[in-house]
């Protein structure tokens, strides 16, 4: 059970999944109950030993957490991906999740899938690369919103937050292809802004425009954003897909921040999967290079251990598997920000949409608090 | 609120979201937090009443249901969506998963976003004509399983099932491209034994492979169904994206079935969105041409009344978007069927593996099940 500190390769060639069962049945019979459901999914008098041996999940680790709680370690053959993600989470939670009384809490990588799944394209390394001046200290994101906005007015406060020195700027999840701000119109005068902000006044923002599907207009936007010399985008992978974001980073290159719309499914409430594990560890994998997640104590429901482990995984070791940013966003407030820079440390997005526009004009807003983030005056 | 009962199609150009909201908090608050967060996602401070008129969801009705529960209808147009389903889901869902309390019952889509989504390519009647010999009574689905068959014995498999007159054939969503059966050698090869069953017994059985990505192996693995002949496949949505699911159908024509592995975190538990919601409306404006679920009294907890209102969802009238089959599964038990079939009439695919597999030699279990079924003899 040392997984939990250790580096996210698991030398082995099995998945180790930990489980944690709540409820008075047999927990050697649930297990073996999971371990059939994720593989064989056969009434166990339908396949025979030898399906049980090359498939079926094997029970590694039983722990009593309490009278009605169990935490159980299942293992199964990294073999059954075949190095391929949607099998890997099929394996890992297809089925389960349809259980309802199920907690995922951890999971070992085996090497072998993580030579398919080379993750980040850029991740920490690369993006300060990309940004040299930012150096070692935090980074900031903030966001073209409210989705309403014409292209004019996007791209005007485009504009003032790359003059004030904003380091990433990122379309809100909700920008789409609406009539009053096309996708192709608004990234044209956004990528615009940004150039302009440099020539005036020297300041180098990244722009990251919204690439979530529709898949038919990928490849079409994706030349878009290359003629205009866009490094990065964000996407919503619980929305668009983990494995599509994971042939986006493949594909593209491009630095992308995944948005965590529609991922609160899997970890609230039960069944559920830790944060952790499914923003923090599965992202990375399906090549994130920044994870967008609820701060503590801002608009959503996300505790700090949950925050703090989250973090930490995005940057533990990985071997080959570049580390990735954490962003802590949905609401942080800015009077917060020194606590939290101090708990994060520099490795660190701050994604601030509303409380940054609440100090404000945007550019002198903005140039304040990059000050305040070290930045370079 | 007479939505529940009315067609899918909502006359008017706004989405109207039905949500239940639990707790002490003042009701009127609770929606207008929720109209923003989905839209405007800033302070109230941070935007005018333009953005509010365009874009910010709309407080359309009120319920108290007891002291702490109220139902609220919030209305946001569709014009938000822009006719992208992953925008459509954005503003349906993508925040508000992560509030944690809250459940999603039920919505009413406008009429301007079935334009662009049309759903089915097939439908029940488009599948009635695929396997005309069906006319009216219930189909049979099997499953190629377990994952670790190597890929004669899962022709081997697919021959008896074919022999037996299975209606349907599909691959288990555990087979990916596994090492021991490989994508390409185990579809050509149940592709030919279904053709042999047809030569040598006169039965018509449709083969679903599993085709869930990854995204890049797409385009060829579509070739093969095409140059086999295939009419349509098993995917997984909820792992691959609904989006994706949209495009293959749009793009392939395939008959889809929608396998329901990772569905549960929506549907279990809180938040939550009713399982009539997104597995019966949003997976047919979707496209799946039949939606699998667990049916109750199986495997997995799923009540009659949520079933049965799926099963409603996915056959009722929508103008031009096309009625889905239900498949009933999850290890539906064989000494049930009569009473599922009077339950849910001929429109319905029953989808059975594990208790077809304990009945003895397949191609007799199915030769068997399928006159129970009605199959003429």
């Amino acid at each position: 059970m040392e997984r939990e500190d250790a580096a996210i390769v698991d030398a082995r060639e099995r998945l180790f999944v930990t489980y944690e069962l709540t409820g008075p049945q047999d927990p050697y019979q649930r297990a073996r109950q999971i371990a059939v459901e994720q593989t064989a999914e056969l009434p166990e008098d339908c396949f025979g030993p030898e399906i049980d041996r090359r498939v079926v999940g094997r029970l590694e680790d039983l722990e009593r957490l309490d009278r009605h709680r169990h935490r159980v370690v299942v293992s199964y053959p990294a073999a059954l991906a075949a190095g391929e993600l949607p099998q890997l989470l099929i394996v890992l939670f297809g089925n389960l999740s349809m259980y309802g009384d199920l907690a995922i809490v951890d999971v070992g990588w085996p090497e072998e899938l993580l030579d398919d799944l080379p993750g980040p394209s850029l991740g920490i390394e690369g993006l300060r690369e990309l940004l040299p001046a930012t150096r070692d200290r935090p980074l900031l994101c903030s966001a073209l919103k409210p989705v309403g906005l014409d292209v004019e007015a996007l791209a005007e406060l485009c504009l003032r937050l790359a003059r004030g020195g904003a380091d990433l700027i990122k379309d809100d999840q909700g920008l789409g292809n609406q009539a009053w701000a096309p996708f192709e119109a608004r990234v044209v005068a956004c990528a615009d802004a940004i150039e302009r902000a440099r020539r005036e006044t020297g300041t180098h923002s990244l722009y990251l425009p919204h690439l979530t599907g529709p898949v038919e207009t990928l490849e079409s936007r994706l030349r878009l954003l290359r003629e205009l010399g866009i490094a990065g985008a964000l996407v919503a992978p619980f929305v668009t897909g983990l494995d599509a974001m994971r042939s986006l980073a493949r594909e593209s290159g491009l630095l992308l921040l995944a948005h965590p719309a529609a991922s609160g499914w899997y970890w609230h409430g039960n069944p559920r999967i830790a944060p952790e594990v499914i923003l923090g560890d599965v992202l990375r994998l399906a090549g994130a290079d920044g994870v967008i997640f609820p701060n503590p104590g801002a608009r959503f429901p996300f505790n700090e251990r949950d925050a703090s482990t989250l973090v930490d995984r995005l940057r533990r070791p990985g071997g080959a598997l570049r580390r990735a940013f954490p962003v802590p966003g949905g609401g942080l407030q800015l009077d917060t920000l020194d606590f939290w820079r101090e708990r994060y440390g520099p490795d660190t997005i701050f994604l601030v949409g509303g409380s940054l526009f609440q100090q404000g004009e945007v550019e002198d807003a903005t140039r304040r608090l990059m000050e305040r983030l070290g930045r370079e005056k």
